[in-house]
């Protein structure tokens, strides 16, 4: 059957796409013709030539675009793009650049009518951060940007390489969890829509929709704990969110998280090798592949030597109990909060015991129950502890957390009832009733992450769009 | 300095993995002795021997565990878990056993207990889906789940083999976008932090937290228009909510989109071309990875022949122009709801086309302005039509909608002032001011996708934790 009624006269050209530099750096096509697309990131005028630095953001490198002074339009400033052709040459220095024929402006940049960055300027990340739509046109955050990408690839390949399934939990939740923190609630914004829907049963406009109220996700723990008990091996990466009043360079609204859980698995030892399999993986992997870039972005930010992500590869990590880190810190006693033991261990601390390692990640077990939430098992050889690990790590403190999970139905249904949550986590005492298994499993924050990685000090500056409390731009 | 306080007695061992199905289908480790562990699927009783089919959810293959009647815990049921230590040998059907020496079982299955599926029993999906949690321990959905993170892992590849990176859209926004659809706002479900944080400016409670209303995304846009005029190839694969009270088997309330952005581009035939390239390029790559799971998963469910996934891979796919589109309509008129031109086309129009056109993908082009949102371009041969496309799948009817985005300032500025959006979007209108470039893109509906590809009828079998109105379980 002909229906054909429009003619794709480009379809030979439509897969065309710009060359990039991120391509021609990889294939260094010495005396080719390229046509080159991208933004004017600096400029040098010499005596018969300019020379125009070009990003187009395939890369952190840039290309020198070359073109006699007569040919330039007026139009060619900072921050511009345009397009340029010419043949590929290699300069003194043995690197390619463009011997322009022709530049053509696509969009002009006056930096006079409001352009938040000038040529030739470096600005702090605060002042950077106040213009979100256009801080990816920076160097930095433009690395950034390629960094996060290759970070949550390299996590990606290490769940799939282990034959983990990726489970998309949800982000409507009709349970908060753990009570791990504040949460967030929703509702549809149009309330007729909700007046149209509310039935017999009463409830109230934030129940309407969902019948019940419905929650943003904090983790997806209990989600995941039931997929293992089907597909063995999880996990999930994506966004968890905290209704917290805190604008710590730590905290966000909305940030990410790697979570796995493992069925069969029932020693804290199991578990702390998922966590540093998981870390030193993906670092390995990411030094490996874009060391040159992360060295770059860590140059550019001022990166501190005392954080070196080498001392992620060492593994196994340093293992301490709580109670031994504890005995450390009152010997210690140099805190502005001073260490109160069974209670939780402060940012200093943390911070202070990985100093004491030697700036490398360490691993702290064997928690006093009551710093644990209901989920956690009971360590078998003393009832006061869970099994449960916090991973330490510079610059962060607490970069993971994980535990065996309590497995025994009425273990945890008695632990539940005492919080009033038995019959809202029906589902979740009912996977140990039927074919059960122990899991264990974890979550990393994948902003922190970054931070560890590239000693980045704000969190705000790890993710494209940061939402803190009175801040959701854009 | 030493601090090691609590030795890993394990350590050489904790990195051991359960042996899976999926690792002994590959290696075909004959003769060899292992342990395996995951949940009775099906058991039978011959003569001597007991035989189970053991899934550990690692594939859709099952591996036949083999032992004497007199070594079997009275607790192996089906739907229990269970470890099995023994030797594997081939039967006479060439295929790998496991003739065990012992088995024993981590947690029983009464099915009279309430667990909602029995032994040699189908069920249908409404009534699986009544028991969410139980619901991936089913051999349909354990399918589910595998191939769902294969399109993903299909997805992502797609792009980044393309140098496309992926950026982590917001969930929560200060726009409302496109008003594509109802929106869910959202709030702390703390009463008392809100107060707390309640500034001079009069905020409302909705408005509170964040200084201004927050809402759900509905689509990712925007924010990839921007990262689009910095790393000029962008895409995202992430959740989007609509607050729709509709519950058709088309919807959901929390759903997946795949976007990409990409700047330089103003023609409709390169978008065409970037969107079947995702379409076809993911597809060939799941038929190559997966034919058989998606073989045996189509089986279990009767999907219809009429909807081969093969025909997604036969581009470039027919381009179909809305008014071409409307005098085929016309000219049938065998519709439940006539057509009526320049109004949007109805699933039994969109099914209609695509069927007409031999079931295969076809694109319509050149649509009224009216029928679409305010930052598609205009058609420069014709005012009243703008560069927006449609792709029209099988099962589904509109599968993926992109457009060439209006990148004139003025006029976008225009169009925004006119719905009264313009303070709202100015970072927005903004990104047109400074190195503008043209840019491009779609959205392709992830589970959408997923129904095509494996012919599912109802939406909410294509994802873990479906959401719609009225129902948010776990």
């Amino acid at each position: 059957m002909k229906l054909l009624s429009l003619t794709r006269y480009y379809f030979n050209k439509h897969l065309y796409s710009t060359c990039s530099v991120k391509e021609i750096l990889k294939s260094q096509p010495e005396g080719c013709k390229k046509k080159l697309k991208g933004w004017a990131k600096a400029m040098r005028k010499m005596k018969e030539n300019i020379f125009i630095d070009l990003d187009d953001g395939s890369t952190h490198h840039r290309l020198q675009v070359v073109i006699p002074k007569n040919k330039v339009p007026a139009s060619l400033t900072y921050g511009c793009s345009f397009e340029a052709i010419g043949v590929l040459v290699k300069n003194p220095s043995n690197k390619l650049e463009l011997i322009a024929e022709s530049i053509n402006v696509h969009g002009p940049c006056v930096v006079q009518d409001g352009y938040p960055f000038a040529p030739r300027k470096t600005y702090n990340p605060d002042y950077v951060r106040q213009h979100l739509h256009i801080r990816p046109r920076t160097a930095t955050f433009g690395c950034l940007l390629r960094l996060r990408n290759k970070m949550s690839t390299a996590v990606r390949n290490r769940f799939s390489n282990d034959n983990f399934v990726e489970i998309n939990v949800p982000v409507l939740s009709s349970n908060d969890c753990e009570g791990a923190g504040e949460v967030f609630v929703v509702k549809p914004n149009n309330d007729s829509l909700i007046k149209e829907m509310i039935s017999q049963n009463h409830h109230s406009l934030l129940e309407t929709f969902f019948n019940g109220q419905t929650y943003l996700t904090v983790s997806g723990q209990l989600h995941l704990e039931c997929m293992a008990r089907a597909l063995t091996k999880v996990y999930t990466l994506g966004p968890t969110f905290r209704a917290e009043n805190s604008k710590s360079r730590l905290h966000l609204s909305e940030f990410y998280m790697i979570e796995a859980e493992q069925a069969f698995i029932d020693r804290t030892e199991e578990l702390l090798g998922m966590i540093e399999k998981t870390t030193s993986t993906v670092v390995e992997k990411l030094l490996e592949e874009s060391e040159d870039e992360i060295d770059h972005y860590r140059k550019m930010i001022g990166a501190s030597e005392d954080n070196n992500p080498v001392n992620l590869l060492k593994v196994p990590y340093e293992v301490i109990t709580y109670h031994k880190a504890c005995d450390i810190l009152e010997r210690e006693n140099c805190f502005k909060n001073a260490m109160i033991r069974g209670k939780p261990l402060t940012k200093e601390h943390e911070l202070f015991l990985v100093k004491y390692n030697g700036q490398k990640p360490i691993f702290v077990v064997d928690w006093p129950k009551e710093l644990k939430p209901f989920y956690t098992k009971t360590v078998p050889s003393n009832k006061a502890l869970v099994s449960a690990v916090d991973l330490l790590c510079p610059n962060v403190g607490e970069l993971c957390g994980g535990s065996v999970r309590e497995d025994n139905h009425d273990i945890l249904k008695e632990k539940l009832s005492l919080v009033g949550m038995e019959d809202k986590l029906d589902w979740y005492i009912e996977l140990r009733k039927f074919g059960n298994v122990s899991t264990a499993g974890f979550g990393i924050g994948f902003e922190r992450f970054l931070q560890v990685l590239l000693d980045i000090q704000n969190i705000k500056d790890t993710i494209a769009f940061p939402r803190w409390p009175h801040n959701c731009k854009m």
